[in-house]
């Protein structure tokens, strides 16, 4: 017998890029920046101060009087956060949710990496509108899962029919964000509802990653979905805490979904990290009961700096800038400029001491759509930080 | 054309088994235990007190004082800990280790599966020799890598003659933990050479994993590996913090290797987990400089159990049980019942309130050896404890 020939060899990491964020730190490494301009780093989505006083008092207080925070507990979270947050949700969305049906992860990252693998099998499809959070990709190339694009419109929203089209026997799932990573888009609730329906109708899941939940522009439940007496067969809701209260050091997200599915999450959580941070885990709860006024305040200032951003947008809109999409901690803006979004993110770095992504990140290869647009998370930067960030825009040599 | 039929599908959880120590705390969920005999449980090796006094007041003052210690860090770690940690293998080992080698993980079970994401793809296969530990067999499942079983022999020791008769074009990586997980045997020095050497003549990566390397019972370095000029082309080094510094709840381990590898171990983490827990890199830190005689004194502590466990198997041997293996938090010892060990594991719960696991958990299904072992996981109970445990188990009817 003839020993058969090997297939030219992959690794799961081989199968896609590099880290985008990392990618965009070496941008910027060595770099020496004026005194009078300094860096704006508009590239990640992450906050840059301390939690409330109160709530650091309270963890370091925890780490000190309570052994059980330094060790390991279970795998799906600790039961008090489950339960705080089921509660939360089911006031918060007008729905009926118990512990049963949340799982405590490391990072809303890790929420859906476990819930792909809880799904998905190699060769399995889940489709994902663009521009794409890269993260899933990644994410999806490593699991060897295909990541089917679908087009969102001018309005950067993603279209029922259209993700119905798209729907092969292979389709285990369909991923939405909203509010959108990396376009801003706040979905309206009747569009989740349609995609839901849809889910419903064809035997596959919706998940829906609603990290930036807490900075919602708009007023009341931003979908009914947790309404329904049995959502929890098609719809798997993603959270994270770090936003709300700062603590992306100290990784604590959540899924919420159906008990039978955080059997298989269970073992995905069990093998990769055992169980979630035990102070993180704390943090959030003491989040949930104590902070709901605080990060209320949080997004009054987001959506302060938002409305300053658009404002800025409007200026430069005789330059050929266009704002296609804000929200959450995101804008998705059109260049005027003839090269292409990669090497101007790079050039922003040494003409504006500007960090931003290019939209290339977000899409799949050879989508003409990459070139033309940049992310900006805006929302760590002051008004007046937003401010100067228009001005060395408009200031650019075209 | 006609659709081609999907086929039956199974996702990447369902492809593997519930996680042992679940199940096995299913095992003790609403059984009350009697007064005169409480519960003392041998199932998972975990620190079951807080770190030193000293520890935790530094981790309070850190999240108090450092806004840093709440918010993203460097995905592949903090530097000054990958400085740190770097310097003390290279000491420790006599070798020539560098930062740029260096990732800290959430765990070392994350480790595990960031060098695995890095090296395999699906259809490939990884030699794990048995009996195995269950989350790198629960990971290969998950990821489509095949585990080859190479069985151990007498001494719990595996055999590289062996080993290289089952590599393939296939063949990724041999794994070696020592001191074992679940055997407890200390690998020799020149076994662990001898893998390294068979590894790196057929290019292949040798994953050792030492987690439990701080309470091995020989003194000087447990192998050689690291004073090879060239190391890292083949040897991939994984460690935990969790068990020296009782930071189970932390989640901190780390991976030593090239820093091309890391590249890809880069990917994984930034995608799953985005950082490890800066809390828990910070206490990891302050370990490394300021416990070293703590973590000794420790060491001395789990031997003296270790010595009380041989001593009571020692009387147990008429009985008819025998210990295979002792070292680390483990002993992995043959029972004289006619039952297999799955049901007998749980009927020690009921008649001895032991919770122990048997070694079904820890070979391939079928392996007749999983029916005749368990593993008592003695590190975390005392002298006297111990003691009580070969009592009730001398007292089991048979």
């Amino acid at each position: 017998m003839t020993q058969p020939k090997s297939p030219p060899h992959l690794s799961r990491t081989d199968a896609t890029f590099s880290a985008p964020i990392v990618t965009s730190r070496r941008w910027i490494e060595g770099v020496s920046f004026p005194a009078g301009r300094p860096l704006i780093n508009l590239s990640q989505a992450a906050p840059v101060e301390a939690p409330p006083e109160s709530l650091r008092q309270a963890m370091a207080e925890y780490l000190l009087s309570t052994p059980q925070a330094h060790l390991y507990g279970p795998v799906l979270g600790m039961p008090e956060l489950r339960e705080e947050l089921a509660a939360e949700i089911a006031t918060r969305y007008d729905g009926s949710v118990g512990a049963a049906q949340v799982a405590i992860t490391s990072g809303c990252n890790q929420a859906f990496a476990a819930a792909m693998a809880a799904l998905t099998g190699e060769g399995d499809e889940v489709i994902l509108p663009t521009p794409w959070y890269f993260n899933h990709k990644m994410w999806l190339d490593m699991s060897g899962v295909r990541a089917v694009p679908l087009p969102t419109d001018a309005a950067m929203l993603p279209d029922p029919d259209q993700a119905a089209a798209l729907i092969t026997p292979r389709t285990r799932a369909i991923v939405l964000i909203t509010p959108n990573n990396p376009s801003g888009a706040e979905y309206p609730g009747g569009l989740v509802r349609a995609f839901y329906e849809l889910a419903k109708s064809r035997g596959l899941k919706l998940i829906v990653d609603e990290t930036y939940r807490d900075f919602d522009s708009r007023e009341g439940r931003p979908h009914d979905l947790f309404s329904d007496p049995d959502w929890d067969r098609t719809f798997i809701h993603l959270y994270s805490f770090s936003k709300a209260y700062r603590l992306t050091g100290h990784r604590v997200g959540a899924m919420v979904t159906a008990p039978e599915l955080l059997l298989g999450v269970e073992k995905f959580i069990d093998t990769v990290t055992i169980c979630p941070s035990q102070i993180g885990q704390f943090a959030a709860l003491t989040g949930i009961r104590t902070l709901g006024d605080w990060v209320r305040g949080e997004r009054d200032e987001i959506l302060a700096r938002r409305d300053a951003l658009a404002e800025g947008f409007g200026r430069l809109a005789n330059l050929g800038w266009k704002l296609k999409g804000l929200g959450a901690y995101f804008a998705y803006v059109e260049h005027p400029f003839a090269e292409d979004a990669q090497s101007l993110a790079q050039r922003l770095v040494h003409d504006a001491s500007l960090l931003t992504l290019p939209a290339s990140m977000f899409v799949p290869q050879g989508d003409p759509t990459g070139a033309r647009h940049l992310r900006l998370a805006f929302a760590n930067t002051d008004s007046a930080g937003l401010a100067e960030v228009i001005d060395r825009l408009a200031a650019l040599p075209v």
